[in-house]
């Protein structure tokens, strides 16, 4: 725990960014005593600039991955070149149970926002919310150009519309190569993942080209029938490939990741056996399963209806772009559902993952206004729970089944295969494109180990693979490839509400504190003059104790304080911070005798 | 969430315990409107007992499970007949996610500790802390003999120690019948399960035969040698069973739960192929496995050092009743492993599910006093993640990775088999036992659900399948099983530090509430009869954002709640909780329209 705290910082606000304050900024961090360049996060921002500039050379090409490393999660690589830089994707990452609060974590932007060099286009692999969700966050900050498939595009658009900003978008085709500034060719390949429209790049640069793959599996029946350009992936290999980088998350899993077909096959079976009302939850950006529940639908001769938030947005930008095609008269209102006999309705809706707030969690709590969990309901959770979310799936699950519902789920039936290559697969790909180097990407530590250890049995060099950080620099040039640790900031960014940034690690140890023990708040007014108490003190506390059935216990501790304040002020002890910390220690030891808990102690005086 | 909040009560203190207060207790559910006998929790007991003793026939035996249905944890079950109650097991459960800052969750004992019968006593399946965790607890409100073997009643005791509590003991032999009171016959049966010395209990009672699997498997190769007696329960079988209640862990799971000899075998393989230092954890309560990796270990002439409290306890505890066996000399302490080179160490740890404070995590952390992991070291996780712990684990797991370990865990290699019986060991025993009624136990509710689905697909008619919910009672007597709901009080008791039952949901929201947003204090002093503020409004807030970094909005919120005070003064207002929530409502918009957030909002005002 405590050490994914020090991977988070407390960012600089808005004010701090102007260069007084930065300065501000930097006299803290060095009376904090911390010189050590590589640990050191704000301070010598410029240094490593200049120092960067002065060893530079004309053919270094630099790749900066700037989150995505050592995290399945905020996916962002920066390419620079000269005076420079292209990016790749800029997701973001959902919290960990440790980060109270928080909503989201967002790459940090500084490295691009403060650079003199020229940002000259976003390029975005897919339409998942860890390769696209951060952008709004990074279009308040610098506009930049965003080049990507139909799919995510419309999908980044509705995202921007939320919050209130206009994109500068430029749909590309893949297969078709473009230029981004002098000197990067951009290639999209069409490659199979859990989402439409997404694409490997292949990049050619000055120091040669490099492959990304972005996240893909090797899905020979991919449900929209476009599948992919093996002819391609080979004749890039051949042309020679200076770099890969590559998706990491399931190089664990052995043998190959099932075809998205099977996940029809299946769900056509159950359709087909129930005369139940199903109720489908599935993930909303994942529109070729809706597109397949949907067919099996029709063939079930079952009328559709959609529920959640982002299935709806979903579902309607999918039509309009004609990645979904349902016939208007089979797609009826939720609100009508109410209408349609039980064995000819599917309603498919978020909340596979078992989000509290999800449609899927609403309809089990009774909360929903439009469907309720009854014994004639089949629920179907197409979908595993990401890990961290298998207690709120098996609390939805239990829900469902409390309520009588037929309840099927990945645990019984193949009701989802994963979007992201196994072992045979990514043998596959690195056999492919045979690059000189290689840069696992796209997952935790354990990930990237193992992928760089499934590169070496394939005969790559172990000098040839780099696991990098956020924030460290694979250099290429006609030399080779060499890494620099640490040459831009990296740790996350918090955003919690509005604030981005404004929620650092001290006032998550505070959420932290608040949350294992409450607080206790010791009022009193003094006349310090006097040397008396003329108020108080009193003891209101929030998350301790149930307080009415605990009186004996706060009494005791508020004469505890009481005879503390009365010893100092007798002592004649004029200093408020001294008497507070006495009050806080004599307190803190007290209340931990009697409860063995260590609540946040809180004194206030008010002078009189 | 909400919902399971819902399901565990505010506990009432000692004092409460007391007539008086508890009637004081039912006035307050009484005001809250709480009439429903099935939902209202403290109210109307007495009456449910009198309501419960003019029904009661002579031939009536009541199973009530305290615990374990519905859940994972805390299993309990009293069966009780005229004036006598037998209890089988008495666990704890750890908290969800949402249960912020508590300890443990233990069973409601107020139907054992009011009852006006005889405890005759509690008998125990096995060792592990969902079946004896909270003993201790139910010791200090009531002493009840406790049966088991030796295994499990050592490690009971270990237990009790730590609480200073001296337990009345009654070791039995599995095989071996013995008697309980007047009414009840108790037969333990030797069953394979992840821990030494598990046993069913077949239980003869005046209404007829109950069988309890315990936790089990069905191992054809234990560590021990013991098999399973198949003869005796095919027996008990044929001589006519009335109730079966059993283990539903991994009912969802096809086919047969691996033997214990698997992860022998595959560490046995890893062992011989390395020559690092090998660190091993898993669950220090499987002495079977320990004993495992001690024999592969000194096969492999390495010697062996224990870490880890729990680990420390267990081995000793287990040499000394001779369930694990290591010669002296190879048994070294742990702080002088450092001499030991790596190819001829093993240490065995705790910390397999990344508990943050255990020995792993802190070899993980260079938080060891005698290990640091460094790159010539193979961590074995002998032990895949519980539900809930998979974040925890891989984070562990990720800190091995980056100090350069080789790290072997379940996703990779089997390194451990479950304990618990998978569908095609369930209907072996179901089809042995052949049971006239049938009670699934041991599992969320949609275990207990395919549970019962599993007894119905093996023949069994559905009005003989009883799923109940904890604090119902089943009823069996000559004319058959009847379900009661609502017998018992059987919501979790929370444990925080020394408090059982000291934290409710009151309590507990306000740490979610603390830990998503913090508090904002607004602190003053008024001059209620002069009308105006003395001194402040200060604010003064903790774990809402970063103070120094954002005085402006700090400064804006004072300003508000000066004028909200001024205002109300001015309006004449006397009354201190009118101008507080004032105060307090017009902060929450106004925070909220700046930040999106809602923190606690606390005015504190001192009269001058």
């Amino acid at each position: 725990m405590g050490d994914k705290e020090n991977k988070t910082k407390q960012k600089k606000t808005k004010q701090t960014r102007k260069p007084a304050a930065k300065s501000a900024v930097k006299a803290v961090s060095k009376a904090a005593g911390k010189t050590d360049t590589r640990k050191s996060k704000s301070a010598p921002k410029k240094q490593i600039r200049k120092a960067k500039q002065e060893k530079k050379q004309p053919a270094e090409v630099k790749i900066i991955p700037l989150g995505g490393l050592g995290e399945i999660g905020k996916n962002m690589t920066a390419i620079e070149y000269e005076n420079e830089i292209i990016l790749i994707d800029c997701g973001l990452s959902f919290p960990d149970d440790d980060m109270f609060g928080i909503d989201k974590v967002i790459p940090d932007f500084d490295y691009i926002v403060n650079t003199d060099k020229k940002i000259k286009g976003l390029i975005i692999t897919h339409g998942h919310e860890d390769h696209i969700g951060a952008i709004p966050y990074l279009l308040k900050e610098i506009n930049v150009p965003i080049y990507g498939l139909r799919f995510p595009l419309g999908l980044i658009e509705n995202k921007l519309k939320e919050h209130g900003i206009r994109g500068d978008f430029h749909v590309i085709e893949a297969g078709k190569e473009f230029r981004l500034g002098r000197y990067f060719t951009i290639e999209p390949i069409r490659i199979t993942h859990s989402i439409a429209d997404s694409v490997c790049y292949s990049i050619k640069t000055p120091a040669g080209r490099v492959f990304h793959t972005g996240d893909f599996k090797i899905d020979f029946t991919p449900v929209d029938g476009n599948p992919i350009d093996f002819a391609r992936l080979a004749q890039i290999g051949s042309e020679g490939v200076m770099l890969m980088m590559a998706d990491s998350t399931n190089v664990v899993r052995p043998g190959y990741a099932q075809s998205e077909m099977v996940v029809g096959e299946t769900l056509d079976g159950i359709f087909r056996r129930s005369k139940k009302r199903i109720i489908i939850a599935t993930f909303s950006s994942n529109v070729h399963r809706i597109q397949k529940i949907i067919d099996i639908a029709l063939q079930c001769n079952r009328k559709v209806a959609v529920s959640g938030r982002s299935m709806v947005n979903v579902v309607e930008l999918a039509r309009e772009l004609g990645y979904i095609k349902i016939p208007e008269s089979r797609l009826i209102d939720l609100n009508k559902a109410g209408n349609i006999p039980d064995r000819e309705l599917v309603v498919i809706t978020t909340g596979s993952q078992g989000e509290p707030m999800s449609a899927l969690a609403r309809m089990a709590s009774n909360d929903h206004k439009a469907i309720n969990i009854r014994a004639n309901d089949m629920v179907i959770l197409s979908s595993t729970p990401v890990p961290g979310n298998e207690l709120t799936v098996a609390n939805v699950v239990n829900q469902l089944v409390a309520k009588g519902a037929e309840v099927i789920y990945s645990d019984i039936a193949e009701t989802h295969v994963s979007g992201h290559a196994c072992r045979e697969e990514l043998k596959l790909m690195h056999s492919l494109i045979r690059p000189k180097y290689f840069m696992p990407v796209h997952g935790e530590a354990r990930h990237l180990q193992t992928h760089a250890d499934l590169a070496h049995d394939l005969g790559m060099p172990r000098d040839r693979i780099f696991i990098l950080n956020n924030g460290d620099a694979l250099t290429l040039s006609n030399k080779g490839a060499v890494k620099t640790e640490k040459v831009a900031d990296a740790e996350g960014i918090f955003v919690d509400g509005l604030g981005v940034g404004d929620v650092g690690n001290i006032v998550l140890r505070d959420r932290r504190l608040l949350s294992e023990s409450g607080l206790i708040i010791v009022v009193a007014s003094i006349d310090k003059e006097a040397g008396m108490i003329v108020a108080g003190p009193d003891i209101i506390s929030r998350g301790f104790v149930y307080v009415r059935e605990n009186e004996d216990l706060i009494d005791a501790a508020c004469e505890r304080a009481e005879s503390i304040i009365i010893d100092c002020l007798a002592k004649n002890m004029k200093d408020w911070n001294g008497i507070k910390t006495a009050v806080r220690e004599g307190l803190r030891k007290y209340i931990y005798s009697k409860t063995e808990r260590s609540p946040i102690i809180l004194p206030i005086f008010m002078e009189v």
